[in-house]
């Protein structure tokens, strides 16, 4: 076929397999949010269903021969061409998706949609008994999938790549090596600083209502549109990229305090402002795809850390929070942004400050390349997890609900996904510095209410790109750069050295 | 193919189709309640997918050669098996999906539910000639399609059979006449009696936070298992059976009356009941499915207004309802009751009462027929109803949104569906007066909260009968009688007799 008949070919049958993924979406974002009890064994068959025909048509011989037909001619020779960034990570899915029969593909569907399901129930009942089984079925058939795309580097490696092109686990541990010990002494200086921020004042009655009010205005100032998106409530917070004008986002509330559902909040808006300024006529393809979870990462983690933890953007907000919150009229907005930014290390790694954050992605990311690496079974990971937490935070987790099962992603069968956010953290720092260095002081554009600015640089250089470049190749251009996690220690030294009066 | 090798093959790839459905029933779902309009263009497109793949499953020439192989065989011997019931109706379904060609099918499910959407925001704009074109596209579809199906009658009966299996635009006919001069008499009696219910006395301030407490309690109390459903808000109350044990009904609210928001989930845990009481083990076979849309509209209108709005029922919950709405202590139980069972002629069907709702459906019966048979155009549509309206109910809506627009049914290209309405109220009023027969008065149950006995006959008789007997046959086969309009408006003529002390 002419290539440019069979290039068309491929744009129409991954447009379709995209409105499958995006139905497969929503029935995880309805699993997750609305779907009662009694109807969890059918969501499961939905899925498995779903996910047969899915792999089915990622795996269509037809495609191998398209893109033997565009490959090598003049359509792609410009490496930066939608055409070529379209055929090259095209290529990269299919012969990743020829490497897993169905049948694993529609088992791992299945045992994950069952075992993400059993682990709603057994953490709320601290239950890692009942867990076990159903995470390590998952494990085997993850350890399996992980084999069959092995071709260079480690099993632990191929699951790396489906969330983080590029990388291996060696390429990680080198960054991460550079981090921990700043990480750790940082964390140190300010456990031994005489000035401690007041936990206490972000306690007080927060009617949920108010907290979505809140919620809404905020979100929607910073720039994610709600007439393609809504805000529901989850146990875990997410985002859900539906399909096009449709990009959901979640959070969880508690009437105690604002702060959790708040900030919960506005780290799914990065993620959400990323798909949301993903260029649409490319929708469907991967050059209207986001590029990779580290770069989707770095933007959730910007939004709630570096801007929604500023004195720039609090200097806007507060007056706004004190109306929500009466009770915070007697509090002076500089012990309430430094309660925001209190460092204290803590059990739960989505409730961590940016200091420790990176400590608690670490440890999972050792964790998960001992347990694909058969170094660990399941059976370990209770006593492995609280070694870990001994030696990089100092704690002891008092139960399994606040320590191995706290988080979804294994369940979920997302090994490998967990490095992305402290890859996250060093892009976003690294970005950051650039767009301060193009457009000036991000915080006065904050404390002004100005979003515009900054976000434009943000949706031009990384959003509008989508597949363009790989994450290490983005960063490069974008910065004019390697990646290096200088960026980020230096933002924390500074940060936390001005918060805590360090020396 | 040996028939039992056949049966099951049939079973299998009739399961997954059903599971293809209960997806595209989510899709609807979530368009009805959360999807936001930025979302629109990409559920059309999803929904339009799916049409494709589950067209060409329910046309797959291999159901033929099945069904071919068991039709004739001893499996089918007796008419009444579950073989013999699932194979009676997939042949006609079958017969049916061969005359209606692919692109015929998604044309329809992506116009209709543009249409839908566009529907959803003229209505609210009052905006008849904005909605005209949508709807004029999915009339043409419509006619097309019942054209294709039309093998004897006329090309409404066709899509009239779609929802009720047997009938004919005749039979229906014959059922009506018989009703409607009793109920414009009825009516006309009424309007003259001295004795006159206060509406007035159901208006007051309604939390919405309440309501929904009060409707989780009473569709509870009468049977509807939470675990297995949940109650959402749309602008038209709808159930949805999306799959085995998930069956999920919506209600609309208003702050200043309970009323609406109340007898509408009551409505809809009617048809809920009937779905949860399928048999489960048969789902995604005929033999496990909602025989006909009158029989559905039967349990929705009987829970409604034979047991909802009866005095038995207010004796057991009058108390709690006072409880939450504290302004009703003052107002006697029987002042209430009589107010709930106000007799008006109105213009809008979801708000009319028993005696006058069937006139506003005969009304919708006598449009579609003409409009589907081209004796008028969608552009006569506005003027026609409201010369209905005058010879029915002797009332002039004073826009579209109160009168031509005010459902969704044409919309979503469900012609042929509103006869269901009235002949389920038939069906209800003849099964009710035979469970009273078999149990004793139903009103000293309700009485005491107990729907036990009530519910059991129900899902004895009729709801565990899945498709077992079509319509006719189940009225006969359970109450020992051909459907009879007698019930009905005995059953009328004594409640409102009473009420309005008409002599």
């Amino acid at each position: 076929m002419r290539p440019r008949k069979a290039y068309e070919w491929l744009v129409e049958h991954h447009r379709i397999n995209a409105r499958y993924d995006s139905i497969r979406e929503l029935l995880g974002w309805d699993q997750r949010t609305h779907l009662p009890k009694g109807g969890q064994a059918n969501r499961a068959a939905q899925i498995t269903t779903l996910a047969g025909l899915i792999s089915g048509r990622k795996t269509d011989p037809k495609i191998g021969d398209m893109l033997g037909d565009v490959e090598g001619s003049s359509l792609v020779r410009n490496k930066l061409s939608d055409e070529a960034v379209n055929v090259r990570e095209w290529r990269r899915a299919y012969d990743r998706a020829k490497k897993i029969p169905e049948w694993l593909a529609v088992q791992i569907a299945r045992i994950s949609s069952e075992c993400e399901m059993a682990w709603q129930s057994a953490r709320q009942a601290n239950d890692w008994q009942s867990f076990m089984p159903h995470l390590g079925s998952l494990v085997e058939l993850k350890r399996e999938e992980a084999g069959r795309l092995t071709t260079t580097g480690t099993a632990y490696d191929s699951l790396i790549k489906q969330f983080e092109p590029g990388e291996t686990a060696e390429s990680l541990a080198a960054i991460f090596s550079k981090m921990v010990k700043p990480l750790i002494d940082l964390t140190n200086e300010i456990r031994e600083s005489p000035f401690q921020p007041d936990p206490e004042i972000l306690q007080g009655y927060s009617p949920i209502w108010k907290q979505k009010e809140l919620i809404r205005q905020i979100t929607g100032r910073v720039g994610y549109d709600l007439d393609s998106g809504q805000i529901d409530r989850s146990s875990h917070p997410f985002t859900s990229a539906i399909g096009p004008g449709d990009v959901r986002i979640t959070t969880r509330y508690r009437a105690d305090s604002f702060a959790e559902a708040l900030f919960s909040a506005i780290h799914e808006s990065g993620h959400a402002l990323y798909e949301q300024g993903l260029p649409p006529e490319h929708w469907g393809t991967p050059r209207g795809t986001a590029v990779s979870m580290a770069i989707h990462e770095s933007q959730s983690l910007m939004w709630e850390n570096m801007i929604a933890r500023s004195t720039g953007f609090w200097k806007m907000f507060y007056p706004s929070l004190q109306t929500h919150f009466p009770w915070l009229e007697s509090i002076p907005r500089d012990s309430f942004h430094f309660a925001v930014n209190r460092v204290q290390p803590g059990l739960i790694r989505t409730e961590a400050d940016e200091v420790t954050y990176n400590l608690h992605v670490i440890l999972r990311f050792e964790l998960e390349k001992a347990l694909i690496g058969r170094e660990i079974e399941v059976e370990d990971l209770p006593h492995a997890w609280n070694e870990k937490m001994k030696k990089y935070l100092l704690i002891k987790p008092p139960d399994y609900a606040q320590g191995v099962m706290q988080d979804v992603h294994w369940a979920a069968g997302a090994f490998g996904y967990f490095p992305s956010y402290a890859l996250g953290t060093v892009y976003a720092a690294q970005f950051y510095a650039k767009a301060a260095k193009d457009i000036g002081d991000p915080e006065s554009f904050f404390e002004a209410g100005h979003f515009g600015p900054f976000l434009a640089w943000f949706r031009g250089k990384i959003y509008s790109q989508g597949s363009r470049y790989l994450p290490r190749a983005l960063v490069k251009t974008v910065t004019g750069e390697e990646l290096n996690p200088r960026h980020l220690i230096d933002y924390l030294d500074k940060k936390y050295g001005m918060l805590y009066a360090l020396c």
